[in-house]
């Protein structure tokens, strides 16, 4: 059992979940939770390094969990944990999972890019919701914090192994998405969302909730969009904006 | 100006933002910031109690902002402001407003009725988003945090002075929705969301995410409703899904 702060994996761990550089050079995250180790068992049973603290190993439910890793799981003290954990109360086990996001359809019909959301939790909901509405991938455009990031990995609930989510620059945002038609979300766009045709090949732009969307977004666009709302003196969040307009895209174009 | 943190004032503030009780005795909660404070001098210009930081008077345009009030505004320290304050950085700025729900039109057409929701920040954000709606009125069943705690507050944007609220018992429930049909969203719901008729009068019920609604939201409702996923491993917390659900309604209903 490690017991020390200062042991070697411990540190490691430690800087996975502070330092997105560093995440990015070990091509490697962080996930806590039991919830998050039964997505990672079904993903990278042969790659997970699994670290849990002895508490939460006394149910069977969770030892059986366990077994379905290759490497052995790392035992480490309340304390060690502590240290590693991203949350005040950490649940008791975490584990490194390596950063392979899954790749993009090669004719993408539905993608959301991201322009500066910040705001990890934000990130991290708006990642769940666009699996949920079918979205075939989400590019992060630069000044969007990462998908790695420890509190987007809490909010996302396993986007992102199974929705292909990439950092890239605006260059390849051009790229990804030169055969949709490119609709921008703010506050005063010209078309309302619903009068959208969604099922023609689509990309949704959404900008950060303080500074709205940048010019690389604006160019981008072929129109700017806009969510009626009944009072105007109302607003709503870069993630309540994104699930409406995502799920009435999900509504005109599901075949499920 | 107060400088002591054991000012009676400054204890009646401490109080309402920590004690729901009190604040349903005192009829009375408590705002922060410059936003809401605009939203207070429009609202309540003559009863608004205003307490300020010397910093945050150094604009012209706050100085204008506190000479709205007609009661004068009170100078506190840093140290006082800090101790009143929810939030970690103050604003500099709060009031204490009177509890004064809006009254429910007599026939709504359009109700939400939230049932067990515990996180403040879920239903800051839900009140938001029922207001863009454009819901007649919003219902907090038994067990569902106030209205007017602090995060709430933050999350709600000025929804409680725009839009009636009102914590209600179950028989109250029954007797304000007799005239609408209730939908209780569930996650294995019997009706996609998509393929009610929200233009008859409704009620929509959410529970909490943790357990879901209670008996008394399964007695109450016509039926349940679903929201389709692509990936049926993914989910929607309480304040997603009454974004996505409230705005089909209001795509359905629309006439703004």
């Amino acid at each position: 059992m490690i017991t020390s702060t200062a042991n070697s994996k411990v540190k490691h761990v430690r800087r996975l979940q502070q330092d997105r550089r560093y995440r990015e050079r070990e091509q490697a995250f962080v996930v806590e939770g039991t919830r998050w180790l039964q997505e990672a068992a079904g993903a990278f049973p042969g790659e997970a390094a699994v670290f849990y603290a002895e508490e939460w190993l006394a149910t069977a439910e969770n030892e059986r969990l366990l077994t379905r890793f290759k490497e052995p799981p790392i035992a480490v003290s309340e304390e060690v944990m502590a240290s590693m954990s991203d949350v005040n109360t950490p649940q008791g086990v975490l584990a490194v999972l390596p950063m392979r996001p899954r790749s993009l359809p090669t004719n993408p019909t539905f993608l959301l890019v991201l322009d500066g959301v910040q705001t990890p939790g934000n990130l991290g909901t708006i990642l769940r919701t666009a699996g949920a509405a079918g979205v075939d991938g989400v590019l992060l455009a630069p000044g969007t914090v990462d998908a790695y990031n420890p509190k987007v990995v809490r909010g996302a609930m396993g986007a992102q192994l199974r929705l292909p989510i990439h950092s890239v620059t605006w260059d390849e945002v051009r790229r990804l998405a030169s055969d949709t038609l490119a609709w921008l979300a703010a506050a005063a766009g010209n078309t309302p969302y619903t009068d959208v045709n969604w099922r023609r090949p689509s990309t949704l732009i959404v900008g950060s909730e303080a500074q709205g969307a940048g010019s690389q977004a604006v160019d981008l666009a072929y129109d700017t969009v806009h969510i009626p709302m009944h009072a105007n003196t109302e607003s709503l969040n870069a993630a309540m904006a994104s699930a409406i307009i995502l799920f009435e895209a999900a509504r005109q174009r599901r075949s499920w």
